[in-house]
């Protein structure tokens, strides 16, 4: 047990080292970086396809996708015209910082705003900085009002919540003041947004928070 | 990381011995072990509920609920009447076998039909055989019908695919089709049903499935 939880240590403090590196390059290039973490199909990517539309004229938007098989993700956030480089984790659970700084030159430097759109899962990714300025965690409705302090880590190290898959509220037993309520409880510096990518319902507010967190970045950085 | 693998093979190792002992522990009793695994919110403990009601006065009954964090599960599971322990993980991401072993002398020998749901993780439990005689996926309708090639290792080792929350599908692009196929390819020998816990679609199905492979392990191991 004492040597598995050393090489754990030894892992994550190296992956917090290339974490820094990663915020310290990018934030020289102007770039801001977005962790996007949640359970599988809380819709991530349909996030990214909706942000594409959005964004567009106003920031260059590219994405790394992080997958444990297929390139599925990353071309469908091509087919709106974003640029997108793929991980596949081959098995592994979550991204790490390892993996994004291996991407960082094809990336280059001709974008405001990288998404990293991590594995789907609301627990290992948790742990793991990637040298992102903001991490969002997405809670879909049809997950249930319950999950915040069922897999509290995400919510606790997350700036953002997005409550996703508002157009299915009418359907479902999903509270929303009581997921609010709970996250809150853990983090109570979150900034939530409830919406849907398919409608559009909140769409606009959290892209414009994007542009302007990404103007407070550069203003920091200065 | 040599020694990383190293000692990932003798977790794996270690955990393969304690569930081979469960499975031979439960078998001789008569208690038929199911592991659940899925995304969080896919329905495990919904499902729990639904079959409460149906396997009453047909098999004897009981829960094991392994979370992060919170006892809320195994609450839901005691209030429809079926005894239920708790594990709570504190940030591990799957239970393992010993985990497990731990609670069987709680159990007792008094039970048919012994349920552990995992940990809300589509990735992680796949790795880990927890002493089950039946291994079941569930997948949700929410979460899209791409997930079986995303997540292959859940599909790859169950026996059983639960297509649930069939009630949202009027209202979701999921192609029931298309997942059945998917998972099918990944794992030819799946048996799959497509149910709703909460309009009962599917579940006598299930239930009865579940006797008869009950059934079917106390022959084999007469």
């Amino acid at each position: 047990m004492k040597k598995q939880i050393d090489i754990l240590q030894d892992i994550l403090g190296t992956n917090q080292k290339i974490a820094r590196e990663i915020r310290a390059a990018c934030g020289g290039k102007g770039i801001f970086v977005v962790n996007l973490m949640s359970s599988p199909g809380a819709g991530k990517t349909t996030l990214l396809e909706s942000l594409a539309g959005l964004l567009k004229d106003r920031l260059r938007m590219a994405v790394i996708e992080g997958d444990i098989e297929t390139e599925r993700d990353a071309e469908r956030v091509r087919a709106k015209g974003v640029p997108a480089w793929q991980i596949t984790t081959g098995g592994a659970c979550h991204l790490e910082a390892r993996m994004v700084a291996r991407l960082l030159p094809a990336v280059g430097a001709d974008v405001d705003i990288l998404f990293i759109e991590n594995v789907g899962n609301l627990v290992c990714p948790a742990g793991y900085d990637l040298g992102e300025r903001l991490r969002v965690v997405l809670l879909s409705s049809p997950e249930g009002d319950d999950k915040p302090k069922k897999y509290p880590k995400a919510f606790r190290t997350a700036q953002v919540l997005l409550l996703t898959k508002a157009d299915l509220l009418p359907h479902l037993p999903f509270d929303v003041q009581r997921a609010k309520a709970e996250a809150l409880e853990i983090n109570p510096r979150l900034q939530i947004f409830v919406l849907s990518a398919v409608t559009g319902e909140g769409m606009n507010a959290f892209a414009d928070f994007l542009i302007s967190e990404r103007a407070r970045m550069r203003d920091a950085d200065a």
